[in-house]
């Protein structure tokens, strides 16, 4: 496995690989990796010849009053990972490599984040197309790879191949979870032990809604209103939104007559954690 | 000389090229062509194996009072001076291709559009930032040309080379003239008898900045005034900007240390012209 540290060798040695005809997956991580990386790495590897990660915590996608500083990191557990997902090149940039003195492009979609996370997130989406299109032309992949629990991320990387026709197909892999039913998250490394259980609200509430959708509930409002007073009886808990959309324009739905994403963030304490599921009253 | 006009079939071509290791430079323009572009060809053919030329009236570079409805067109005339300059494909999208409906992504420069033709033409360079970073994806060329006449587009793209990675060589191609100076411009067609008489007051600036520069004038509001009494001993002209600024960051400059660029812009009856020179008063 190849460590590769400058934006130059990086972009050197995805040349030389499409030279040798072969191909590149790539899986794109703030590191801290977790199972839900790994299934990622996982799901990449066996797609094209060589598999790429990158790891590399990214300023511009965090608001002022964010994380950035906290965000864990452990890049020796990160590249042990790494290694026994077969990976064969990890690209480790430092931000002044990557956004030098005078750097000055925005990328911004329109409409897509103007709902669920990037409501309550205004800077986020434009800090993650401009890194994801950086990263895109120093990797030159073939198909990537981005995980589900990111959902709208994962739909505005969609949108953003498709308007800036990059050559990359995008694959999505499965929200991984604990045995208990949480989603895999970097974040979860902030959460207490009482904020751990707390932090169950997210998937039972993606339970519920399925439970009252099989007994015919097909109003989101009443659905709502019903996970808001779950998610509110564990303690230290706060609702930032519960929405039910359009799985492809994110646009929010009241009567659910076929499949939705149900997207949900809770502060946890001062954590915040997000979850979402596609339900289908057909099912 | 091949004809492509779906941005797959163009992507599917540059991609059989570069299997073939063929290495591939590429010119883009609005069509109409004339001896500038002819030079911008010549200037491309011999760096790469092949040469691709779009024409493409881009709408979104078009402001709503602007020429997009009346922008000159000849596309026989165009593919006729390609063959001749050996361009071996033209890339001939159509609007509905290159901007899908939902089409909703934005690339914004957040400094170098403020100055110059963008202080005027509020859209015109995030239009352009975002058809050249799709035509870069779909035509993958090695290197591209672009014309110093449009000398901001050209830093422009310079920078979003820069800030998004490209792995693309910009090539910059020297002003073309008519014999009496008047910068070649597809624009040009647009000019009446009299206004293309007026129209030499662009060049005949450049040619007073560079006289009062030899002479030892330094301070650019009084060149700047002594130019503005030029321009407008013309009819039907009307001055837009005349700018001396940085050549990199476009800051405007007082005094001429070192050398500097001298922009203009100027409406002569309808038609917008512009046309600039680095001048130096060490030369």
């Amino acid at each position: 496995m190849e460590i590769i540290k400058t934006k130059a060798d990086m972009q050197a040695w995805s040349k030389n690989k499409k030279k040798e005809s072969r191909t590149l997956c790539f899986v794109p991580t703030m590191g801290y990796l977790h199972q839900g990386h790994v299934s990622l790495m996982e799901k990449g590897r066996p797609l094209c010849d060589e598999l790429v990660l990158s790891i590399f915590v990214n300023p511009t996608q965090f608001g002022p009053n964010e994380d950035l500083s906290s965000y864990p990191r452990n890049i020796e557990n990160d590249l042990s990972l790494a290694e026994k997902a077969g990976v064969t090149a990890v690209f480790l940039p430092i931000k002044e490599d990557i956004y030098p003195e005078n750097f000055q492009t925005e990328i911004k979609l329109q409409s897509l984040p103007n709902h669920l996370c990037g409501k309550f997130r205004p800077v986020h989406f434009a800090g993650v197309a401009v890194v994801v299109t950086k990263l895109f032309n120093i990797v030159m992949p073939d198909k990537a790879v981005f995980g589900m629990k990111d959902y709208q991320q994962l739909q505005i990387i969609r949108q953003l191949v498709l308007d800036l026709d990059f050559d990359i197909e995008i694959v999505a892999g499965d929200i991984i979870r604990e045995k208990d039913g949480l989603a895999m998250s970097s974040r979860n490394a902030y959460l207490s032990k009482s904020e751990r259980t707390s932090a169950l609200s997210l998937s039972r509430s993606l339970a519920l809604a399925k439970e009252l959708l099989a007994k015919g509930e097909k109003n989101t409002a009443d659905i709502r209103s019903k996970i808001d007073s779950l998610i509110h009886s564990f303690p230290e808990t706060k609702v930032e939104y519960v929405s039910f959309c359009q799985p492809e324009t994110l646009e929010e739905i009241k009567v659910i007559e076929k499949k939705v994403l149900l997207a949900l963030a809770v502060k946890v304490g001062k954590t915040r954690l997000i979850d979402n599921a596609l339900i289908d009253p057909a099912q």
